[in-house]
C-alpha cells in the first residue's frame, strides 16, 4: 500500500466515524467502482465550501442567502425555532409540522469551555424579534445544563420585547418503555404532567 | 436542505456502510471543518482512479507497474500467495510475516454467479510458474465452497508444474472459544489435527 491509495485511506480515516479499516474498505469500494463516481464526489467536494454561504437573518448554512427557509413565503415568519446547529434544523424541519422560520445559534452556553453569550448568534435574535413582527420565539435547544441554560439567556435578552417565548417540551420519547427512562426525566414527566 | 448540500448527502450516502443519516453527520462534519481539507479530499478522488495501475505480473493494484510488492528485492520471490482480492493481500501483507509475492484472482469461482475459470486471473499464474523459477504457490482463498473450488481449479491448473501447491491451513481463530465455533470448523479442526 502506497503513495495514492495510502493517501486516500488517511485521508478518508479523517471523517467522523470512519476508522483506518472503513477507510481502507472505503478505498477498496473505490478501486472496484466506476472513476465517474470518485470524479462527481471529489469535484463536489472540491466546490462545497465556495458553494456554501451562512444566512444573514437565521444563520441557517445552504447555497443562498437569504436561505431556502428564510426566502419561502409559504412559511410562518412570526414563529422562530432556536436550535443549536444545522443538524438540529435539518431534524425539525424532516417533521415538516412545524412550518415557522429558524435562528440558529452554533452552539451552546459553556463556561467551562469558555464558551459565553458573545459567542451565540443571539444579538441577531433580539433584532429579528425587534423589527420583524415576530410573536414567538420557541427555544429548542436540548435539555441539558447547557441547553437550559442557554434558554433562560434568551429568555432574559428578549424580557422587554412583547414575545411569547417558549420551550419544547421534555419527557418520555413516544413508543419508548417507561422502565428504561432515566430518573430525571421521569420526574420531568411527572412534573410537567398535563390534563387530558 | 438544498442544492450542494443534498447532492452532497446524496453522494456520500451512495459510499458502502454510510446511509443517508451518517451522510447528513459527515456533511455537518464538513461545514463546520476547514475547506482545505475537504478540497484535498476532493483534488485526491478525481485523481485517483488515474494514479491507480494494475500490476501486470500479480494483477495488485497500485500507484505502479509493477506494483511495490513485485519490485521488492528483498522478498521471496519464489513463493507466491494466491489471493482472492486485493484486501485479502492487504491484511495477509500487513501481518508482516509472510514475505513472498502475491498473485490476485480478483474473484473466486462462482459458476451459479456466472463466474467461470476464464474470468478469474489464473492463466498468468501458470505462465509465472512456468518462467520465474517458482518453489511454492500458497492458495489463500478463503474457506468457503467458492473458495475450495477455486483452490482445486488452481491445484489442477499446476498439475503438470514441477511446484509446490499449498493450501493455508483452517481451524478454530486464535484466541476464540471453542464453543462458539460452527460445527464444520470443528471437525475441520480435528481432522486437520497435527502432532505437537
Amino acid at each position: 500500500m502506497t503513495g495514492a491509495i495510502q493517501e486516500m485511506i488517511e485521508l478518508l480515516a479523517r471523517l467522523p466515524g470512519v476508522g483506518r479499516r472503513s477507510a481502507t474498505r472505503l478505498v477498496f469500494h473505490l478501486l472496484e467502482s466506476s472513476p465517474e463516481y470518485a470524479v462527481r464526489l471529489g469535484t463536489a467536494l472540491c466546490q462545497f465550501h465556495s458553494q456554501i454561504e451562512r444566512c444573514a437573518r437565521c444563520a441557517n448554512i445552504s447555497d443562498r442567502n437569504p436561505c431556502p427557509v428564510c426566502s419561502d413565503s409559504h412559511r410562518d415568519h412570526s414563529v422562530i425555532c432556536v436550535v443549536e446547529n444545522i443538524p438540529d434544523l435539518w431534524a425539525i424541519d424532516a417533521g415538516g409540522t412545524y412550518r415557522g422560520v429558524y435562528h440558529v445559534l452554533h452552539g451552546l452556553l459553556a463556561p467551562l469551555d469558555g464558551i459565553g453569550p458573545d459567542d451565540l448568534n443571539i444579538d441577531l435574535l433580539s433584532d429579528r424579534v425587534k423589527h420583524d413582527g415576530i410573536d414567538e420565539v420557541i427555544v429548542a435547544t436540548r435539555p441539558s445544563v447547557e441547553g437550559e441554560a442557554t434558554a433562560m439567556l434568551i429568555r432574559q435578552s428578549l424580557n422587554q420585547l412583547p414575545v411569547r417565548v417558549t420551550r419544547i417540551a421534555s419527557g418520555i420519547p413516544l413508543g419508548s418503555e417507561l422502565e428504561y427512562a432515566d430518573a430525571r426525566t421521569l420526574e420531568r414527566a411527572i412534573k410537567d404532567r398535563k390534563e387530558i
